[in-house]
């Protein structure tokens, strides 16, 4: 088992990477103080590993809710449900949330320890490699409104984050791929050589070979972790982490939630940050080319399709949050494994990215 | 105007009290740094101070939401009519809200503010004496859920509280008796001092004499911001402040929300606490014969009627948010001025507590 530590003073906690976690008491029960958990889970995953997870916890009281999968059911409407079964449950200020699945129960999750009686500990039990090296560490809670994603949230971090590479055996190829893309984002955040190495190890990433995934897995979140510990709540550098989300939230929101993966939609916002940051002069067509190459090796899409039109991506773009006093905000690249974030683009520049990345072909067909 | 600091480290923030600070440009725009403010207010509070505040915004842009007038509204379902307005006008991370009007304003605007986009700045601009003296200070923010009162919320510090005294001239009296109720709260817990000004003043107070008014408010949120600087997140003694609270909020989801206001189900609380404590020995019958008569002459009841069972009175308070670990924990007293948090008592004490404060008669009209 290999640990991390994000340092957030009294609020650090560890990040726990192994195989079989799942099943270790010590480690499921380590940050739980009170006398009661709550694990939360969705249908699929509840189906593999709720009995497992429940078995770790014993002898501490543990209570299930089960949410319907899917990124649809990331609303206020359903969070209530985690509400309504926490207070017929009696459950106190000292009841543990345990969040065992990917993006959308860590989410759901993590907001509902933040609300409920304005703030109950909560752990974190990622399923899906996207959530692994992602969104279970740093914090980001909260739900999405018709009108934007995770528009609306908290900053609340968890007591323990427990990575159990096994759940990945059962991942479907496209949800692994998803969480390729936000392991490549750190690559070209911040870290030449770990794009590099990407290259080098697309193949057995794909073929899912345990100790490929363990270090992508590890250098990730020791890079999601240090650019938390040095930005908590995104006033700064945290920001960087967005590569490719003002883009790719834009796609999701225009075509719908759950139509893309997450995942799909951040890698060809990546490829979209890359053509941008040439035309503006920042980095070169081979870059652009490699960044293509990787994405698409990743089988992952590098475009988006023409059904979403450029005006409305415009439009979706400007309520995203990184829409600052009216100036939309993008990070893009200086160079592989240097990010920056910048409003200092003319819209031109930026209309012939929306105009040349989009296609009126079978674009998930076409990246494979 | 009076100045208060509650001391938070980075997030302190000052008090201002005085007449006239609605209309004062330089005190409602002080912790105003983006470019645009949403007053959120309710319809009564609307009609009479918005037009005011809006001016004294200008030349920032300003934007307006107007909820329904009431407890019932304090719903996850009317929260969210705030996000959706908040969208639809594309408010940013940099958005500030206002709080315009009493408890039930303060606590949504606050907790709309802590989850929109994970937290946006707020200012408190309490127009009830009981906001002005306890909910706008101290971060508490919140909504209802059908099984329990502030089940859902955040502590979340605003930017600063405004009080301007004049707004009072429009409360009518049963609002202006549940804000005394608050005010002999805290020279109940921690100030005896307070508490025979308080005997000595009440003629004043109930006239709405405006230095009598003053000196209570800015006694009653020093006493607050002490409280909250010490404990925040209402780890320790924060709890003392949840005097009568326990009970009183049994009184209000017993009866249903609005059917008494807040603070007459926490003067009753009050005495129900005293009662308690007496028949503990803590206290004796002077004791409680000085808190059932001070709060009787601030015209607030003393007795819950009966149409709420004893019983039904008791599962009441085991959802109650202070209920830790299955036990109730109380906030009794040791005497006027030393309230202290126990669970030390035996369930016959708080049967007699709960069977003796019980009436059959017209409770609201019997108090004065």
């Amino acid at each position: 088992m290999k640990t991390l530590n994000v340092q957030l003073g009294e609020r650090s906690y560890p990040i726990y990477i192994g195989t079989g976690l799942l099943d270790r008491n010590e480690t499921v029960q380590e940050k739980i103080s009170g006398s009661t958990a709550v694990v939360v889970s969705s249908t699929t995953v509840a189906s593999l590993y709720l009995e497992r997870v429940m078995q770790a916890l014993l002898p501490i009281r543990s209570i299930s809710v089960i949410l319907p999968d899917g990124e649809k059911y990331k609303t206020l409407e359903h969070l209530n449900k985690i509400f309504d079964d926490l207070l017929m449950h009696h459950c106190d200020r000292k009841t543990t949330l345990l969040a065992l699945g990917g993006g959308v129960i860590g989410d759901m999750t993590g907001f509902a320890a933040a609300c409920y009686m304005r703030g109950v500990p909560f752990i974190q039990i990622p399923t899906t490699l996207l959530a692994q090296v992602d969104s279970s560490v740093g914090g980001k809670t909260g739900v999405n409104h018709p009108l934007g994603k995770n528009m609306i949230g908290a900053f609340y971090q968890p007591r323990s984050v427990i990575i159990d590479i096994t759940t990945l055996d059962t991942l479907p190829d496209n949800e692994l791929s998803a969480g390729i893309a936000e392991i490549i984002k750190y690559g070209l955040i911040r870290d030449e050589d770990f794009f590099d190495w990407l290259e080098k190890n697309m193949d057995q990433l794909l073929a899912r070979d345990a100790a490929t995934l363990t270090e992508a897995i590890y250098r990730s979140c020791a890079h999601k972790a240090e650019v938390v510990a040095e930005d908590e709540k995104e006033v700064g550098n945290r920001a960087l982490l967005n590569l490719g989300h003002t883009f790719g939230h834009a796609i999701e929101t225009g075509l719908g939630y759950g139509v893309w993966l997450h995942g799909e939609a951040v890698a060809t916002g990546m490829v979209m940050a890359a053509d941008m940051s040439m035309r503006l002069g920042w980095i070169n067509q081979q870059d652009v080319d490699r960044v293509t190459a990787l994405i698409s090796r990743a089988r992952l899409p590098v475009r988006y399709p023409s059904g979403l039109a450029t005006q409305r991506f415009k439009d979706l773009m400007a309520v995203d949050k990184k829409a600052q006093e009216g100036k939309i905000h993008f990070v893009l690249l200086r160079g592989i494994g240097q990010a920056v974030i910048t409003d200092e683009y003319n819209g031109d520049v930026l209309m012939q990215t929306l105009e040349s990345r989009q296609t009126s072909e079978n674009v998930k067909g076409l990246s494979k």
